[in-house]
């Protein structure tokens, strides 16, 4: 038995344990396990993972590249103030549902009106090919900092509806069940994605930061979808948290 | 009513405009809406799309740079052949099981053996802080080509016997389903993190790869945490559904 992280005869690259304490280390500032948002001292690190000292300085460095830790003189290395919001995969949730302990959701509108949309979004909301729809598009802000980029396709009734509403502090699911009645389900996929220069720019976030992309088709509870949204949340400000059975 | 894409008076730019084409053909490309793998004609696009051919040509280029589609001579732009593959959110399974259809996975083992991790590892999996646990690191290829980079955690007794199983083909929850029994629920945490470079390379991606970096706790039925892994998907080759639910 290794009393380390220190696999296979010393043969283990030095990048190989970075990576592996940067993960348990990026696991527990998610999970809130630094009560004062402090880290433990580097000693102290070296020490509980076994490892060696350069391994953890690296393992710092990579957080602090991904923007969730930062040395602050005389206080240590702090977890950064914007940090990392969850969001639920357990209910289907507005943000401004989601987060509202995490502080205030203002939506900054930088398009909307009707469109004719390709086919491609047309058949998803299962409308007919000529049908226009709604297009939204807001620049989603937690606390004055961009968290998401949010382009929402919506059927031109409750569109035309929606766009007389409160864009800028409510969220979408909550306008449609007020003039439409329930929600039912969504269908969504979650991809990691690069940032295009521009989006980044949006975000207000490094060039090719990693976004988590979102696609999204929202029925109501009757079954009629009505709100397809393609949603590009900066992955340093995000994390999805859910719970899966092995049975059904 | 605008017969484009094209809102706000003219004002929209260019790069938005792409944008909004690029997630409309990246979801395309990934529900398989182009059959025989060619994406329609650029004019045809600017007619579906009603936008720019600048607009449009700017979007080929952001799926060409995420990895999506390429440009073959005498045929025209098709998806690339390594694509990304749909991982369900549906139910707890291992990516064996889950992409049976779409090839064979075979894992690297690039480290194994009986570790002292820190307290943040053990207290995870219910074990005494000063308990060893099993740690086994795996790249894992699809058709050869690389998936997954994932760092698990066992249960040090479980993860024993799981050492003599045939870990370059096996799923570890086929494994630990045959050694202990049916596995329960896990808890998964999904975020987008830019891939360091050391990470990269082993993932024989680019540079700062966008990566989904899932963390998940599986249990047995009976509760017990027995399996705690770290997986780094490439951004480029995978895809997470689900469905969600408004009312639980």
């Amino acid at each position: 038995m290794t009393s380390a992280y220190d696999l296979s005869d010393g043969r283990r690259l030095r990048a190989d344990r970075a990576r592996q304490v940067a993960d348990v280390l990026r696991c527990q500032i998610g999970r809130g396990a630094f009560e004062s948002g402090v880290l433990p001292r580097e000693e102290r690190l070296v020490a509980e993972f076994g490892t060696t000292r350069n391994a953890v300085r690296d393992a710092l460095d990579l957080l602090r590249a991904e923007g969730l830790i930062e040395r602050l003189p005389g206080v240590g290395t702090v977890v950064t103030a914007t940090g990392k919001v969850p969001h639920g995969l357990h209910r289907l949730l507005g943000l401004g549902e989601t987060l509202h302990e995490h502080g205030e959701i203002v939506n900054e509108v930088r398009a909307s009106g009707l469109i004719t949309p390709p086919p491609a979004i047309t058949s998803r909301l299962e409308l007919p090919d000529d049908s226009p729809v709604v297009y939204l598009e807001r620049l989603r802000r937690l606390n004055g900092v961009p968290l998401s980029l949010d382009q929402t396709y919506l059927e031109p009734e409750l569109g035309r509806a929606l766009l007389k509403e409160d864009l800028v502090h409510e969220d979408v699911f909550v306008l449609i069940e007020r003039l439409k009645g329930p929600l039912g389900r969504a269908e969504l996929s979650v991809e990691a994605v690069n940032a295009d220069p521009h989006s980044a720019a949006v975000l207000e976030a490094p060039r090719g930061t990693a976004t988590l992309l979102v696609e999204r088709l929202t029925h109501l509870a009757d079954g009629r979808p009505v709100d397809l949204e393609f949603i590009r949340f900066r992955g340093d400000r995000l994390t999805l948290r859910g719970t899966l059975h092995r049975s059904l």
